[in-house]
């Protein structure tokens, strides 16, 4: 399993009346996250994208156990074991700074697109490379 | 089942660099198609929250088929066939007007909580009689 | 002067935890209300950017002076007196609905682009014209 | 005048159909900037909130003369040159990293509100020393 924690502070325009992270934001944290996963891994999305491939999400789930609060130092955690064939998924966790306790967890599933033919394609043979060295240190 | 239909202009802030909407506005499509289905059977939420009960979202999943654009006019349908017991689950597909394809579709569930105990509680009687009322009407 | 009055019921995720509308959402409000308000002069704006005339916004200011609440039904007024050379000021009052005070008001100034040469441009003839229709039509 | 750099990396949902920051996200880094700062001057502005002062935002203005782009990282610079009496006013520079072009310009004025009266108030006593302490670092 690959894990890569990014942290963020929760910002005042993420909370809501109730004085808690509106649960939107979350799948926001999740898209951050996955990005500098990435990365940390070698993968500039940016660079993917301009190369032509870009990844859409097409399933996303999220379940909401414990609210986060104003100002609170977040770790969204993102997660995966396989090297993506024609599909990527991607599970996150997110805590707060040393604790243990959950607050949320989620899973989004991405594609990849060729975007000038608009067809879905097969992971690049150089992201699959790179997903199979995070997984190789990983263990 | 219930159904009901709310409709929304896509927003130039809501469309990413590849001109379809950004996955996460979906969420906020839904929530606001919740709020006007719950008002049209007689549900005003910030009525229920006055009164000391809050609808935390639970669990969430969405599924992209196909992108929406800027300026496409959205229908965002609503859906429920159950009264709520401690929990709803309302599931949402989203069309353009007056066409057929579905484009995203998805699922809600919400908990009703007793704000100030800070506990889960049953749906209060008279949100399980609208309900009643609503699904009688929908057949 | 020209006005457009375009009506928005405040979301749930629009407040934050003073149960106000949170003040970045007010420049949100602003685009939508310009975009209808353009619309029903006859100027879609996707139809301009369609026509590789983009209009950036190259100057907002908003000044706050009382806050509106979760699910108040806004009335967001554009208004211009002008037509528009190089640049088009558009002023914006923020009202609740059938009140007279205002909440909020703003300006935001934007320029028209030449998007394949990425510079600034005249107003196109048929966007000039659509603005004195509509101010001598508001007389 | 005292100067804080807050850096951000521009997110995908952060970027419109061309590509660019979409205008009202500058407003979003401001906040996060800002609140940073204070943080920095050992004003954790969660604390202020928590005391009953609360800070509501009465004046934005924002001058957008060139666009980021996704992935960017940015400098938000927050910038203050006096001891708040009322009102405090921060000033705000965007560069991207490494970079000398400024890109966006803004001027935010808060005041103070105690929240139970909902009253404006003068700045706290220890918020006014944390401001004289900072400026005479900075010098």
């Amino acid at each position: 399993m690959y894990r890569y924690d990014y942290h963020h502070r929760v910002r005042y325009r993420e909370c809501d009346r109730m004085g808690v992270v509106y649960h939107t934001h979350y799948v926001d944290y999740f898209e951050a996250a996955r990005t500098e996963a990435l990365r940390e891994m070698g993968l500039a999305y940016k660079s993917l994208e301009d190369s032509g491939i870009i990844m859409p999400v097409v399933d996303l789930s999220v379940r909401y156990r414990r609210p986060a609060r104003y100002d609170d130092e977040l770790v969204i955690t993102s997660m995966f074991d396989a090297v993506p064939s024609s599909r990527v998924n991607i599970g996150y966790e997110v805590r707060r700074k040393n604790e243990k306790t959950t607050l949320v967890t989620g899973e989004v599933t991405l594609c990849f697109v060729d975007q000038q033919r608009n067809r879905p394609v097969a992971a690049p043979g150089h992201v699959r490379e790179l997903f199979e060295v995070a997984l190789k240190n990983s263990q």
